[in-house]
C-alpha cells in the first residue's frame, strides 16, 4: 500500500490561510515525482482539514457544492507529500503522489494537456 | 538579452478559456528550468492577450484593479516559454523563464516558500 505522510499544520500556519468571500482557497496539486502541475481546484476550511487529517487530497466542488474526495470514484487518489502556502495566503500548493491513471477526469495525467499555439523558433530581442 | 518566444494562440484555443463572473482566469507560473511553481495570479482577457503579444507575463491586479506587468517595477520579468489551459478552461499554466531575484515581492524565488507542518516519517497504511 502507498505510504501516507502525516503533516500537522500549526495553528499559526492555518491562520495564515486566507479564504475568499465564498470561504474558498485555491489549491494547486503538483506531481512530487515529475513536478508536472496536475490540476488546480478549491478547498474550504473543512476540506483543508480533512486533507491534512487523511493525507490525501480533499477538494470542495464548486459545481456540486460538496466535499470532493479526489479518487473516491476513480481510485486515482492524490497522496499528500508536501504542502505550502503562498506569500499572501490565498493559494496553496500540494506536492502529491498521484495514484492511478492521473489527475484529470478525461483520463489525462494532468489537466493541463492542451497547449496554446506552437512555439516558434525563439527570436532575439532587438539589441540596445 | 533573453530571448522572447512568440506563442500565437488560435481563436479556438482562446475561445476555450473560461473567464469567471469577474472576467478573470487563474494563471499559474511555473519555472521552466526548475519546474518549481512560482506564483498564482489572475488574468483578464486583455492581460492574456498582452502576455501572448509580448511574450512576458502580464497579470490583472485585483487589489489595484489594473494591468500588472510583472517585473515592471522589480525588473524580475517572467518570459513565457510554454502555455497550457486546463480541461475546463478556467486555469492557465505558463512555463516561464524567471528573470532577476524571483517571482515573489518578498524577494523569495517562489511565493510558496512557507510549508505546512514538518513531514514526519512516513507511516504504512494498515494492511488489508
Amino acid at each position: 500500500m502507498p505510504e501516507v505522510v502525516r503533516i500537522d499544520p500549526t495553528p499559526g500556519q492555518l491562520a495564515s490561510v486566507r479564504f475568499d468571500a465564498n470561504g474558498l482557497v485555491a489549491a494547486i496539486a503538483q506531481d512530487v515525482v515529475t513536478k508536472d502541475v496536475l490540476m488546480m481546484a478549491w478547498m474550504n476550511a473543512d476540506s483543508l482539514a480533512q486533507t491534512f487529517a487523511e493525507g490525501t487530497m480533499v477538494y470542495w466542488s464548486r459545481s456540486r457544492q460538496e466535499l470532493w474526495r479526489k479518487g473516491d470514484t476513480s481510485g486515482d487518489r492524490q497522496l499528500v507529500r508536501e504542502a505550502y502556502y503562498d506569500c499572501d495566503g490565498d493559494t496553496l500548493l500540494f506536492l502529491v503522489e498521484q495514484l492511478g491513471r492521473g489527475a484529470c477526469h478525461t483520463g489525462a495525467r494532468t489537466c493541463f494537456f492542451r497547449s496554446f499555439g506552437e512555439a516558434t523558433a525563439p527570436e532575439h530581442e532587438p539589441a540596445g
